[in-house]
């Protein structure tokens, strides 16, 4: 670790046990009931703490300077893997008061990477500042099998990738010096927050190009242009997540300038690819965090002599104490294969660290739930409640299965990337054959088949 | 099956796919999204049903006459447990339209069992006829570890059966001819919702008996008596399962007659022991059907050709094929536990069944979780949210396995009881070797060791 | 249980607790360690058991008059399913005790109800006798994936049932009165008995045939014609199960009347086909009772006092309680499976229960592989040794996992079965909608999407 | 990696593949069938690869110099985990080329670190040369549960430690200059062995010290003393493992020289608790090694084209691609684990690494059991045999489970050390509390509970 690194992680846990922590149930409680209402709120508290941590330089984390040299902070990404992991315990309002939230993170990489000056002025300054949101639409509602709420590595695997790119129905036409957007699109997280500026919409452009890989653009559109309406909130397990939220959104007729286009006409399947540089493995970094969080709320539990049944502390019952270590092992396993990961894509970028992010991908969401599930099963019927973190967090790892990627395709993935290794194998099986044949013949025996 | 279990399962199949199924959805739209006035509705299509199965003798299928012969209908328990299946496919609206929801099943049982002429006429009949509904008032606020949600078997296996039943801090006293209740419950099922009359309320009567087992008794609460409040709902997952819900409750100074008391002082704890006689299987025998259906959603998911990704059915994709087998053989598997649970009771009462019970008890609703967790995987992001009915389901099973007596309480009772019989055991091994002894003297060889 | 089937039940329990069990390690005893004496042994002590069974009644067991009239015993599939466990109690001495053992099992089938009265009087006689034993030569050398060790059922489905039919690569060719047969072969179980005295070979007779499924043919080859020769026995994690083995078998320019042709040219798949009617779950019959002596063995060592570490019983340590209840659990849920497939297929035949038959295939076994490595873990190293009989258990459960059909054979079967019943369920979906259509109208909501 | 480490490592690498792997099945073909001339074998092959071993410097490499200044190897236990886990590869004969098999690995530790020089010089020297063997004679036969083959830490966790070291039955006592002991002990580790030149025997010297810590000492007894009789090898699972075995030993008044006893009397338990020093977690390097050559087995057999059915390679069905990937997932999180508990050996003495060693010992084998158990069904009934190396692996490595200590007790001692974070925890949990109630007050909400 560097010392920017060390001292920014040494100010970041304090902000973090003094301010941010401390603030999630304060947090929670400025959300309205009211089912309008709650849509329409800014927490006070997280303004403030994210004046706070703007001012500390706690901000922005996420934005390695080695792979965006403009607007980057001087942390590699195993520097800030080491502190999102911190803000995984704080649930999302941590990760929001550093401006380090999804979906926000994606997109200023590709505002970063892929607008021209004007775009970035309009729309990226005032990211990085945490003065707006953003969304990222992507996900068609009447699609194939809806696989992403979040990220973009996945679809551009498993819908972009290949024939299915065909099932962008999401339609972008130019019109004089205007573009003209017309889609249902659903699944679009954030695009509920009253601070929410603008979407990053993915749709055809060019649905007769033979290269199925150019038919698609993306285009920058202002949340509050005509026509875009937020039809509904999708919610999880029965979170709504306001006021963010995952919602359904029509486009109808939406015109906005040309000078909205990214990067180009066709350049959309280009565009998803990029997001996420760095940035694949935030979600796997944080849910390392929220196991954590899960295990040091399971201790607490079964050595509170408050819970005593039978005059025993719950860790003496069943397998409580075994159900402990599982958990303190996995914890570990999947930190390590986290940081491996990280540390390959400061070395390899992504495209070189596929094998670690994919293997982090589906272990590390797994592993979480079934640590926040014991947990849960630990404090019994407080854990579903409302008054522990518990059951939100498994309700956000469970989703994470779905949305950073479903697990079968990155097993998919790795799996058939082992497969690449047969020839060299047979090739090494074969030598050593030949050898074993002179050894056997020099010693006189029958090495057996 | 009698002639009379399978005219009433063919009238009840009827009805199901008719007219119950089809309103789940419309039953949740007609409860208001409003906080406050979600709690004050009587569901307009339920009330509906009611009606109608009340006319079609599609009523109180619970209660088995061969157990409560005054008040039962002429069903086995495993009769009624083929039919609790099917209750358990459609949701908590299933039951309800048969008045065969918990809590007032149990209470039912309690009533009939043990209260008076009286106090059957007050509460029990219209109990019996779906017009009020009821809440049982156990698990204290502050107490020791919470195990109990629904039901009450496990409590007395865990909380009250021991020195445990210290646990429980709600006072009862006699002044005059009245009774006076304080205390601080939670988790009350049912005590949410605008039609609940009655609480069964257990407390402390006589702290000073030597009995431990006797220091407790259960009185009548109505729920309008002064004193009564209903401080909020806990939510499970995300859900608040209004208008029932599961409620945090005071007793303040409140004042009922004498003629209240349920079965006499001190008869509290006998009363719990004795509720949910064949009941003690409802919860697994409706998991089973709620796999089911969260099996048969997943292979309506996969088989739609409208969901290809890559030009390929999803059950063409990674292990989707073995998770549906797998999924066929644990439902079959939890199935027979069931049934041979509920033939057991038929059998030998619950007292006798315990084995049987037990294993259910902690199979089922695990088996369950997995079933529709792996139909959520299937869904994508569809799975967690409003749009199937999984998520909820995934929640209340998951809550099955802390309400209906955590796993580890079935869990411990079933591998001592197997403990018991190793003196049998090692006889037999002893028998066995001194056989082999002479059968080695007989051969001429060593068996060894 | 016919009064028949019971009175045979507790003959069996007696001869087993008095004669079998006790004789298990003297039979071990009996089986000399020279490498090549052993395969010479005709084992002592169940020589004298297979008298004792005989005049007892005891005898043949499996074949059921119900699909055997001329030779079976008036026992259902169910009845004997409840003796088999027991017999799997006792590992192979005690099938082998009552003539109930594979492969003979299977071949008496074939010959049962495939070979000609010259054919049955010269080859089932002395095997309904107990007087040779046989091999069932179906496995080529050098073939594809090997699949079968001992059954057939998966075979055909798995490697006749397809193009995979071609792979069988053994020869049979009709020379004058004579039949040659020319092939290699291998895990041909008790081809290494001394007692063996035939193999029904399986090759193709007719390669060009159109119908793929009339390439092969069954020839009873007696096991001392010239040519037959066992090149060797394939070991089993380190078990060479002599004095039966499982063979590698080479057969060079065997010739045989033509008169050992079974059932008629191109019948071979047919008989595959047939064999194993009701015998196809006898392994899993044996496996449960083999999980059962794990557990019983398990819960003797937990409770030893002489095993105490620490001043505590084993069973007060870890998780091994939570173990032995699982273990409970599982055997329950697996018995109760492998009854019910029992009565399918005496209700339905073999044909009529492959669903039942499926899902005890691939859930049986494995069931009895985890049952018993937690037993080998309460017996620590003395587990893994030759002092418990639970290591060889595990070596050969684990082997059946392969050898009755591969997990993955089964579990793709009971998959694809269970996708055929999505157009039904599309359907009753649909209904389900139209009917909540009106009612939504009629209570005027929009239930969602 | 020091330089040193790296040719080193590269070298080995070469000799792995140039010599010993092709020597593994040669080295098996030269072990006689016969049961008494087995034990009376010294491999060929093995003798002459460690010939060449010791002229490329590759000998020893497990003795740290470190550690032991005197005779180690300059490498850290890091660079030897990364050599160990290729010799895991090559089964017992890599390690066994290159001098680094146990028992004698900890022996050498043990006599490096407590013998005397001129018993360093009779005993430790010819074994650092590799020319005489020796076992390490813990485990009593008739003791308490037996927890241990290999490996000496975990016993003196589970039996020593406690009131449970008198279970210790093996006496040693001073006859004049003569030290008798007596005995019998099984699960011996290399008894078996001709070459096997000592044994270090651990019994009670001193039964009635009050301090049961110092009741034992360790004596160096000659393997061919008169009165050590190996009485037979105890198998694991089929295999007896000759030449070396894991046997039962008597000592009937053996007498040595005073000069034998090691480090001075009552010294017994702190030796056993040095022993095994870095050398910990050398099984688990092993069995990572061995779980990556599993999963390279298995990837070469689906994708032999020779094993095609139903002309699909056996990669296209079922689950075949994701069990890869899972293994590929769980081999990576295992290497990571092994890795971190070397390097913090190496930073912290194995005293310091206790939590990471713990976490390592009860994952490690487990994950290479699975590995290798999928590996096995890939292979189908070649998997159980002995054409493949698979079935001895697993033995090997489902032994490992207890040997290296039983899961439960690295699974308890993982999970008790967890249970102390729990005040630190609290402690933070109300000082969040207690800054919660300020920033509630502030913003005037009620933070719930």
């Amino acid at each position: 670790m560097s010392p920017f690194a060390k001292e920014t992680l040494s100010k970041l846990i304090k902000f973090l046990e003094d301010e941010v922590y401390p603030a999630a149930r304060v947090a929670h409680a400025q959300i309205p009931a009211d089912p309008e209402a709650r849509w329409k709120t800014v927490i006070p508290v997280i303004a403030d703490l994210k004046e706070k941590a703007k001012k500390l330089g706690l901000w922005n984390l996420f934005l390695s300077k080695a792979h965006y040299p403009q607007f980057g902070v001087p942390l590699t990404n195993l520097e800030y893997g080491v502190m999102a992991e911190l803000l995984g315990r704080g649930g999302a309002i941590a990760s929001e008061s550093v401006n380090c939230s999804a979906p926000d993170t994606g997109n200023m990489e590709v505002l970063a990477r892929y607008a021209s000056p004007e775009q970035q002025q309009k729309w990226l300054v005032p990211l990085l500042n945490g003065d707006i949101r953003s969304a990222f639409s992507m996900t068609e509602r009447f699609g194939a099998h809806v696989v992403n709420v979040h990220s973009a590595l996945e679809l551009t695997i498993c819908v972009v990738a290949s024939s299915d790119a065909t099932n962008i129905r999401t339609t972008i036409r130019q019109e004089g010096n205007e573009i003209v957007i017309n889609g249902h699109k659903w699944y679009i997280s954030g695009a509920g927050d009253p601070r929410c500026a603008l979407h990053l919409v993915l749709g055809k452009s060019d649905p007769e190009n033979k290269d199925k890989y150019r038919q698609q653009s993306i285009v920058i559109v202002p949340a509050n242009a005509p026509g875009v309406k937020v039809v509904r909130a999708m919610s999880v397990f029965g979170y709504d997540d306001a006021p963010e939220g995952h919602c359904e959104v029509i486009y109808e007729n939406v015109r906005v300038p040309i000078e909205n286009l990214v990067y180009g006409w066709g350049k959309g399947f280009e565009i998803i690819q990029g997001r996420l540089g760095p940035g694949r493995i935030h979600h796997c970094m944080r849910s390392v965090g929220a196991a954590q969080q899960a295990l040091d709320l399971m201790i607490q539990r079964v050595t509170n002599p408050a819970k005593k049944t039978f005059g025993k502390f719950l860790y003496e019952h069943g397998t409580v104490i075994a159900d402990i270590a599982k958990s303190r092992a996995e914890i570990d396993a999947a930190r390590l294969l986290v940081y491996s990961a990280a540390l390959q894509i400061d070395k390899a970028k992504a495209k070189g660290a596929l094998k670690e992010i994919g293997i982090a991908k589906f272990v590390v969401p797994s592993m979480a739930c079934q640590v926040i599930d014991r947990a849960i099963q630990a404090y019994g019927a407080e854990g579903v409640s409302q008054d522990t973190p518990l059951a939100a967090m498994y309700a956000g790892l469970r989703t994470l299965r779905i949305a950073d990627g479903p697990d079968a395709v990155h097993i998919q993935q790795i799996g058939q990337r082992e497969l690449t290794r047969a020839d060299a194998l047979v090739k090494r099986q074969e030598e050593i054959r030949k050898r074993e044949k002179v050894l056997a013949e020099h010693y006189k025996v029958k090495a057996h088949m």
